[in-house]
C-alpha cells in the first residue's frame, strides 16, 4: 500500500487521520457537512520551506494559482512565496487581494481578451505574451490607458520535454510564441512603448524525472541566452516548473536536490553573469499544494453486489474528477485512499469506492484494500490539494458544492 | 464532413447557422456575451414529437433531467413528456417547480442520503431504490413523516447490454438491487408500509444499436415478469432508456422505428396483459436534448505555430468537457464543429481549435476542416444539449460561467 507515507505526512491522532492537527471526525464536525476539501496549512508551509532549503538562494519561487485558487490558500502562500502566476482575470483579482505586490504577479495563458489585458495593464502585472495578436492588444491597451504595459514573452521552444504529464512546449503549440517569431513580436512591443522584461519558457507539467527537468532547464537557459542577444536587457527569466508529485504506487518522488543543484549551477554560471539584474523564477503549482490537501467523503451505503463489496460515498467525481481517472488520464489508476477514522486498523477487505452520481464513471477507488468501513465512516482521498475542486464538474447532477477549509 | 446534416437540423439564414430561427451573430448579440449554450425550443419539440410518433401509444415518455437541467428546458419539456426522472434533491426541486405532478417524478441514483429521501417522501415522488440500506431509510422516513412512501426497486439484472457507451447493469454494480436480492428488499418495503409500485431496470446508456436495445428491452420485460410473480401488483415498469445519438463521423443514427415496433410488441403481448394497470416508462435524457443544443464561442486569436494553424476561442473544456474528449471517452474524437457565421463558405483549411485554458487538454477541434475563420468569428460545437455545461469544470482557471439560453 502506497498510502502509508501519505498518511504519515498528515499524521494521526487516536487512530484517526489528522489534518491541520485535527482528527478527521472532529474536523468533519467542525466543517459541518461532508464532502469537503481540507488543506493543511503546516504542510503547505513545510513544502515551501523544503523548496527554499534546496533551491538556490536568489531564485524566486512563484505559485501558480490555478493549481488551487482557494483565497485562504493564496493568502497564506502570499507571505511565503515571491510571486504569483495567474491564468485569468479572476485569478488576478485573487492574487491582488493578497499583500503580494502587483509587480510580482505574472499573467499567462492563451486567448487573453481585451478586458483582461486592460485589467492587467492597469494593475501593473507582468503580462506573458502568447501570440502576436496579444502583443498588439497589449500595446493598444497601454496607449488607451496611458500606462506602460509590463511584458514578457512566453516562448514556445524548439525542443520538447519528454516524460511530462502534459507537453506544453516544442513542435507546434497553442502556447507561447515560436522561437523564430520572437524578434517580430519584440518589435511590436518595443516600438509600441511596452516595457519588455524578459522571457518565459514552460515546456510541460507533472514530470517526475529530475534528469529530464534539469535538461529542460539547461536548454531553456541556452535558449534565453540566444534570444537575449537580440532583445532589450533581460530582467525577468521564468524557467517554468513542471515538478511532478507521486500519485500512484509505482511513482517515485522527484529528486529535488538534483534539481536544486542544477538550478544553482545555471544561476551561477549562466544567468547571474549574463543577466545580473534579472529576477529568475521557478513557477510551481501542483508541487506546492498537491500533497497538502485531502478530499473527505462519508460512507452513505455499503452494499454487496455479487462478487464485489461497494462503499457508496456522499461525494464523487463532481468534486474530485481527477481521482475518477477522467481528467487527462489515459489509464485510470487509484489515488491513495484511506478510511480516515480507522487508519490504524488492519486492512480487511478489497472494496470498490464509488460516488453518489448516477454514472459508472463515478469510481473513486477500484478494488482497494481497506479496513472494513461502515456507513458513517470517512473516506479520504489524498493528493487533492491541486486541480481538485476547480477542475471538477461541481454542478453535475445538482448536488451541493463541497466546503473547502484551510486548517 | 458529418457536420452538414447537423447544420441542416438547425437551419441557416443568410449564410449563418440559425438557432431558434435566429442567425448566430444576432443571437450572440442578444445573449450579450460569449461563450454561451443555446438550445433550440423547436428542435426539442420536434424530437419529442418524433418519439411520440414512433413509440407505441400508451408508453410513457420520461425525461431524465440530469442530461440538461436548465430550468427553461425542463419547463418546456414539462408540457410535452409524461414524467421526469431526477438524480438529486436539487433536480427534484427543478422538476417540482414545473407543472409536472409529483407522482410523475421518479428519483433514482445510488447513495441517497436521509435528507433527500425525506424530501422525496414528503413530495410524493416515486423513489427508485438502489439498495437494502435505502429501503430501510425510506421506511423510516415514511414513519417519521407519517407519509406512505411511494417506491419502486431499481434492479441490477443478471444480463448485460453490450455496445453501450456506459454499462450500468449486469455483473456487480453500484446501481440497483441485484435480482436475487429483490425479495428481501421487497419484504422490508412491504412490511414497512411503503407503497410498492414496480420495477426499474436501466442497463446502459448511449447505445446506437437498435438490435441490442430491443434485446435488452425483451430481457428486461422477461425479468420483470419473473419478479412480479412474487411481488405486490406491478403498477410501474421503467424500462430505462440508453438511446444513443451519433456524435462522430462514422456513427449511424439509432433505428428508432425498430425500437418502436419492439416496444409496441412487448406492450401488447407481455406488459399490458400481465400488468393492465401499469404505467410503462421509457426514460430518455441525451436522446431528447443532446442534438438540440450548441456551444458557441468566439475566436479571440488566430495563430500559426510551425506546421499548424490554431484558432483560440474564448471558451473551452471548462464549459464543454466532453468535446475535449476528457469525460469518459477512451479515444478523443472531434465533435461536429462549424464556423457559425460562415457556414456556406468553402472549406479552406485544416485548423486546430483550442480553448483559452492553460492546458493542452483544452482541445475542441483537432485538425478540423473549416472555412477560413477570423478573430471575432463564432465557432459552434454541436451536440452540446446534453451533459455539456453541468458536466464541465466551470470554475477551472476562474473564467466567467457561460450563459445558457433556450430560443
Amino acid at each position: 500500500m502506497a498510502i502509508r507515507p501519505t498518511i504519515a505526512a498528515f499524521g494521526q491522532i487516536d487512530g484517526q487521520l489528522a489534518v491541520g492537527g485535527i482528527p478527521i471526525e472532529r474536523l468533519a464536525a467542525q466543517v459541518g457537512s461532508t464532502p469537503f476539501f481540507a488543506y493543511d496549512r503546516m504542510l503547505l508551509s513545510e513544502r515551501v520551506k523544503l523548496l527554499r532549503s534546496i533551491l538556490p538562494p536568489g531564485l524566486h519561487l512563484s505559485y501558480a494559482i490555478k493549481a488551487n485558487p482557494m483565497p485562504a490558500v493564496v493568502q497564506h502562500l502570499a507571505g511565503m512565496v515571491d510571486s504569483f502566476d495567474v491564468a485569468s482575470a479572476f485569478e488576478m483579482r485573487t492574487a491582488l487581494d493578497t499583500p503580494m505586490h502587483a509587480g510580482n504577479v505574472s499573467f499567462a495563458g492563451p486567448g487573453k481578451i481585451e478586458p483582461s489585458i486592460a485589467q492587467a495593464v492597469a494593475s501593473g502585472v507582468i503580462i506573458e505574451i502568447e501570440s502576436a495578436t496579444e502583443a498588439g492588444r497589449i500595446v493598444q491597451a497601454g496607449e488607451r490607458l496611458g500606462i506602460r504595459p509590463r511584458v514578457a514573452i512566453r516562448v514556445n521552444p524548439d525542443f520538447e520535454v519528454k516524460g511530462s504529464g502534459m507537453r506544453m512546449g516544442g513542435g507546434s503549440q497553442q502556447f507561447g510564441v515560436d522561437v523564430e517569431k520572437v524578434p517580430s513580436v519584440l518589435d511590436v512591443l518595443v516600438s509600441g512603448g511596452a516595457e519588455f522584461l524578459g522571457f518565459h519558457v514552460f515546456a510541460g507539467s507533472q514530470n517526475l524525472s529530475a534528469e529530464i527537468l534539469c535538461a529542460a532547464q539547461r536548454q531553456t537557459v541556452d535558449l534565453i541566452l540566444k534570444l537575449a542577444k537580440h532583445s532589450p536587457p533581460v530582467r525577468y527569466v521564468n524557467l517554468g516548473g513542471g515538478f511532478g508529485i507521486p500519485y500512484f504506487d509505482k511513482d517515485q518522488p522527484l529528486d529535488l536536490p538534483a534539481i536544486g543543484a542544477n538550478l544553482a549551477h545555471l544561476l551561477a554560471t549562466a544567468l547571474q553573469p549574463n543577466f545580473p539584474d534579472a529576477r529568475v523564477v521557478i513557477e510551481l503549482g501542483r508541487y506546492i499544494v498537491g500533497e497538502c490537501g485531502v478530499y473527505v467523503t462519508r460512507v452513505v451505503d455499503r452494499k454487496e453486489s455479487r462478487d464485489r463489496q461497494y462503499l457508496v460515498v456522499d461525494g464523487g467525481l463532481h468534486h474530485q474528477l481527477a481521482a475518477s481517472g477522467n481528467f487527462g488520464q489515459v489509464i485510470r489508476r487509484n489515488y491513495p485512499i484511506a478510511v480516515g477514522n480507522r487508519i490504524c486498523e488492519q486492512v480487511e477487505e478489497a472494496v470498490t469506492v464509488v460516488g453518489c452520481l448516477c454514472t459508472p464513471l463515478d469510481l473513486l477507488g477500484d478494488n482497494v484494500k481497506l479496513p472494513r468501513a461502515q456507513i458513517g465512516d470517512l473516506i479520504v482521498l489524498f493528493h487533492a490539494g491541486a486541480y481538485g475542486l476547480t477542475a471538477s464538474p461541481t454542478a453535475f447532477l445538482g448536488h451541493p458544492p463541497p466546503v473547502e477549509v484551510l486548517v
